[in-house]
């Protein structure tokens, strides 16, 4: 890596740390055995208690039972096996489910696909900062809906639904709740002992760990059909030889996120967000305008009468790498759809950049970044055919 | 590891590479961005070169173009993408496919979720040493048939199918052709510029590489629907964010594969064959007799009068770590299928045994496994009941 580059991307944001690397060493030469195997030699009992000790790991600060983490290959495979393995046990019986029209787009087009299948879905639309409206949600409930799909921060604009009052809601109407926390987990409490989630995404790298590696969260009897088939590993809900090295990665990041982290982590998200608002002209906070009711390393702005492209390009020339507001999901230029479904124009929409803070950064990068901006919007605006129009 | 074992399981030899890790470790931690970023510094683009040079190196190894690898999480995920994708291509259209009796397990719990949906499945029967009867493939193709598949070399018994033939038919009657290739990839020669298959499974982890990474080749053209559902990376089958670790990872591996390992493991796997079945008395090799249609690492027998799970507990503790036949698929005692699909007793296959031969072993821990054998196999016999009663 660049020493001198500030990362503010959510790839880099997402890096592993070295710590979890050489946790998982071990487990690709010595203690490589198939953690199921029956006879085991040491290795092969190694492999399993590693697996076992993962697992623990994640349960313990979910407050959940170790048999209630399922493995998987990633959030994206979380989430499909998700909502698909709810939709094929309620097959027959119900068949609407709901979620958000913000969600990450291996809920959303899941959704599609069982749309095919003859499934109905509501999307719930949003608010200017992104809060779902619960009595929309209260009153899209019917007795043939069997899922509310709502996830727990917003992977573009960081805003934190209401967790609580949505399972609340799901629980009185007896309907499965399924929340997408791959951007949140352990950056934020989850409580399952008392948060009434029955399905809860979970994924390694967002906290440092390693690519290729999730989990899903399935409650002590929530119905709920696997949807890859093959051997019975993960309580006969995700087969395939176990990835040990993998979940040991996971495991090992979750131990390594602390709330210290997290205090860091918001000190420099408010001393980003102050800057970048008050120290530059027309700069707007997209999402949740309470911070606390933001992922912590999220900030979205808009730069009015700026192209975002044009502030990421400058940025980059600068040593700083930042991505525009929907560059996960696109290598098109086609504006954030939950920029659209927040109601902002095609312009706003298009004009967000996001900024991913991470436990490696430090608060002087913030004023770097801030001082940064602030010299690019003075000259992009000096230059630009809005701004001469004074639009 | 313990240095005085002799692994021949089949979790042993599949550990990683520590080269394969040395080639993965830059991409945990410094080269470490979303490969589909879109505007990319550095770390970015080396991250995306990576996950390229990967694609390439499989797609050479078996003549192929760089589009038509789709990495995965693993052979698992891969089986089910060829087998659920294609049928849902031709859903509506055609309903019939057929595999063999002993496919691995996410190939027939594949298709036994399919018959759910309205499929159905020819099971193809096996002779005695495993292969598949070509007249009877022929004719149970019919106009609704869409896919065959059947797998290269078999997971327990290692006998080898006739691609270049099942590939003709396959093509004469123009139906689809999925081959599982995970035991033999890099083992043995698969030149599809000239085989004709349509989706080949392929897996890391057997060749040294990582766990939890694998690919499936989709010959371009082919019909066949995603079944993960999100973003849209590698060529729209497979959503999620790229594991470029993982893909690194699996193309080292190919890499470090090389023909002579194979002429080793070849020496080796006839070394131990003869040992057994020459100096023990009443030692049968299950599977092909004739070793060249075995897959090179793998020897399958049966002590008569003996059970396997008593040899195997045996030579654990004289440090020989080595599995029963069916061990990678059931914690339970039942019978392995695939000897019985080829037609042997209960007692038989309860009392297969596999040994799995990598690069990793040597000809001199062959010669102490044969000798080992022959002693467990004496004091076994000589308490035996069986034996007693001379049955």
């Amino acid at each position: 890596m660049e020493s001198s580059m500030i990362y503010l991307d959510n790839a880099a944001s997402t890096r592993v740390d070295p710590r979890v690397v050489e946790a998982m060493l071990p487990y690709f030469h010595d203690y490589y055995a198939v953690a199921s195997s029956e006879f085991s030699h040491s290795p092969g009992l190694k492999a399993r208690e590693a697996l076992d000790h993962a697992r623990n790991t994640i349960a313990r600060r979910l407050k959940a039972r170790d048999e209630e983490i399922v493995f998987t290959s990633g959030g994206t495979e979380s989430n499909n096996l998700a909502l698909k393995g709810a939709a094929q046990s309620f097959q027959g019986k119900r068949n609407h489910l709901i979620c958000s029209s913000i969600e990450h787009n291996s809920v959303t087009h899941s959704c599609k696909w069982l749309e095919s299948l003859g499934f109905h879905t509501t999307y719930l639309s949003v608010d200017q900062e992104g809060f779902v409206d619960l009595n929309q949600l209260e009153d899209s409930i019917d007795e043939n809906t069997f899922l509310v799909s709502i996830q727990h921060g917003n992977q573009e604009v960081g805003t934190l639904q209401n967790l609580e009052a949505i399972g609340k809601i799901c629980r009185s109407k007896e309907v499965l709740f399924h929340t997408d926390a791959s951007q949140s987990f352990t950056f934020l409490e989850l409580d399952l002992s008392r948060l009434p989630a029955d399905l809860v995404t979970l994924s390694a790298h967002k906290i440092h760990g390693p690519r290729g590696v999730g989990a899903l969260y399935v409650r002590q009897g929530t119905p709920i059909k696997k949807q890859l088939h093959g051997g019975y590993s993960e309580f006969d809900l995700r087969p395939g030889t176990e990835n040990v090295a993998g979940a040991v990665g996971f495991g090992k990041a979750v131990e390594l996120s602390t709330s210290e982290h997290v205090k860091r982590i918001r000190m420099m998200q408010s001393r980003l967000a102050d800057g970048l608002t008050h120290d530059i002209d027309d700069v707007v906070l997209n999402g949740s305008q309470d911070l606390n009711k933001r992922l912590p390393g999220n900030i979205n702005v808009s730069f009015n009468r700026i192209e975002g492209e044009s502030v990421v390009l400058h940025l980059d020339m600068r040593q700083i790498a930042v991505i525009t507001g929907s560059a996960c999901f696109s290598r098109s230029l086609e504006p954030s759809y939950v920029m659209m479904a927040m109601g902002f124009s095609h312009e706003r929409a298009h004009g967000s950049i996001r900024f991913t803070i991470s436990r490696f950064n430090t608060p002087e990068e913030m004023n770097r970044v801030v001082e940064t901006c602030r010299e690019i919007a003075r000259s992009l605006r000096s230059i630009s055919p809005l701004h001469k129009q004074g639009v």
